[in-house]
């Protein structure tokens, strides 16, 4: 499928304003028997606590086959399915994956779920079912995640006074897609993060167990969009202080802009009771060798600002995260 | 978007050869701890009896808004859906609907997502969450319905010797494709069976546990399709008495080959031990006031075969359901 000038940027997409459509239905839904926690977070929780997500990728919105492979394509998906789930804490039980290929005969459906094994396999988790038909146009790929998570981490719940925590290094993804829209192939270590993302899942799981995380979310939309979302979902404000971002080393001369508003990082933002034990910080970092990094503060207010220098006054962010609806009307109307 | 030829007969299709692609990766898998059904039914059911089904229908493939609005779509989509669940049994907890939309603003997700509402406020089934997201080409509706079924109707369980029932009046749906087709208006009363399909949930668990069904599933791809998949679920030979299926008075004239091979009739085929009690038949007729019909039996052996007529030999069906991916192969080829 080509690609035209108004996909070019909307791969760095991820919650944003995207969902103010669906939200005006979702936001007159009663609460419903039998759900503990309904629209609005990274995922369902049924009353037993079933976690359920869904997460749909779409050709030359969210990948592109001049970028990545069809195998690619699949495992990314999956991973970024799995990511929601890690956002909830939860233990992934298995995935169902919905695609539509170009015909004849189904045959693209094979390399593409061949990525999706290869990380199920790679995880313990079973595929438990799906759907394949034909598509007169793009490659679909739906995956929906389901997990157990028996005290989920929510996206509310950050209190005035806690930490707010990130895993690993970020902007790596969104480094990758910036040289491929120059037309340059990403290094190698800027690609592999953005086509085979690792969910935080037993990461989640440590944070919201050890640390007592008091909200969560994974970062697909970036800092800067998730934070907002995160910060929305608690009723509280952010602070981000700019310098303390870790961005991966071969993004770090990029600047912190990058880790704000490039998204597909699937790594965790929490909050955490400034009353945690210490130790289980380097504890968390030697588990998982994976580095974690507090980053700013939950304080009263709403929305999330940030502090450039230490010492600085916060400031609102320019911009929130991505989101190819807005980009695509922008470069219709221009 | 425009459908060309290719897609014409399309509509009519199911879970026929296009799944073998798929159960090439399925039926490889181990048995996954805390799973209890897996791929290759109606759903999925994990232990403690969450039953999880995923159908997506794509633009040009499953509808086209020459024929149907946006809102007739999202809720056709959700029926078949919850087709999925009545087809074990289950009792509905809830969907997601993830969506793909043409640009900008995602505003075209407004009328289908009034389409899913429709249906679900009318069922009290909640919307648990979903994902929205730009289709650069046709829109696509992937809808995941989650139930409970604690004693779910599998397509395995058939033994010879039980009866072959089939629910309400069939072939309405296929012959408003063949209408809309031939460049025609359907009328009312088939257009409407398209559109609006009945997912039979209250029924399928009436069969199974006032009747006994020992085996079911819902026809998406017409009785020979569908029935041949119960069949080699089971292991036995199913004989359907053609003069016995019940047509929709609108398409009697036709003869029983459009509920043969023609979908989307989302009624429940489902093989009944001879001893049940009679007298459920009539109350369950009168309790949905929908028809209830013996249209042949199980059988030792293998595969689907028809009685044309009383006394006749039974044959095999000439072909199966709808397989939209050997349609487009044939026209391809032709």
């Amino acid at each position: 499928m080509s690609t035209g000038g108004r996909e070019r940027d909307a791969v760095r997409l991820g919650p944003g304003g995207e969902f103010q459509t669906i939200r005006s239905f979702l936001a007159a839904l009663p609460a419903a028997p039998g759900v503990r926690v309904g629209p609005g977070d990274d995922a369902a929780v049924l009353d037993g606590g079933i976690a359920l997500s869904t997460d749909m990728a779409v050709e030359g919105v969210h990948f592109r086959f001049d970028w990545v492979t069809p195998a690619e394509a699949g495992y990314r998906a999956c991973a970024a399915a799995l990511s929601d789930l890690a956002a909830m804490a939860a233990h992934p039980v298995g995935v169902l994956v919905s695609l539509a290929v170009p015909g004849p005969g189904g045959a693209a459906s094979l390399p593409i779920m061949g990525g999706v094994r290869e990380l199920l396999d790679a995880l313990q988790v079973p595929l438990l079912g799906g759907d394949l038909t034909r598509s007169p146009g793009p490659v679909v790929i739906d995956v929906v995640a389901v997990g157990r998570a028996e005290h989920p981490l929510l996206r509310r719940g950050a209190r005035p006074g806690d930490e707010l925590w990130v895993t690993g290094r970020l902007g790596a993804a969104a480094a990758a897609v910036a040289q491929w829209e120059r037309g340059l192939e990403p290094p190698p270590e800027l690609r592999e993060r953005f086509v085979r993302p690792t969910p935080r899942l037993a990461e989640a799981r440590h944070l919201a167990s050890a640390l007592g995380a008091s909200a969560g979310l994974d970062l697909s939309d970036g800092l800067a969009g998730d934070g907002g979302h995160l910060a929305a979902a608690s009723g509280v404000g952010l602070v981000i202080d700019a310098w303390r971002i870790p961005l991966h080393p071969a993004v770090a001369s990029e600047g912190p802009g990058i880790a704000l508003h490039g998204g597909e990082d699937f790594e965790l933002l929490v909050t955490i009771p400034p009353d945690h034990p210490g130790a289980e910080v380097e504890n968390f970092r030697e588990r998982f060798d994976l580095s974690l990094t507090r980053i700013g503060t939950v304080e009263p207010g709403r929305g999330l600002r940030i502090r450039d220098v230490p010492g600085g006054e916060p400031r609102r962010p320019e911009r929130g995260g991505w989101d190819h609806f807005n980009e695509a009307e922008e470069e219709e109307q221009g």
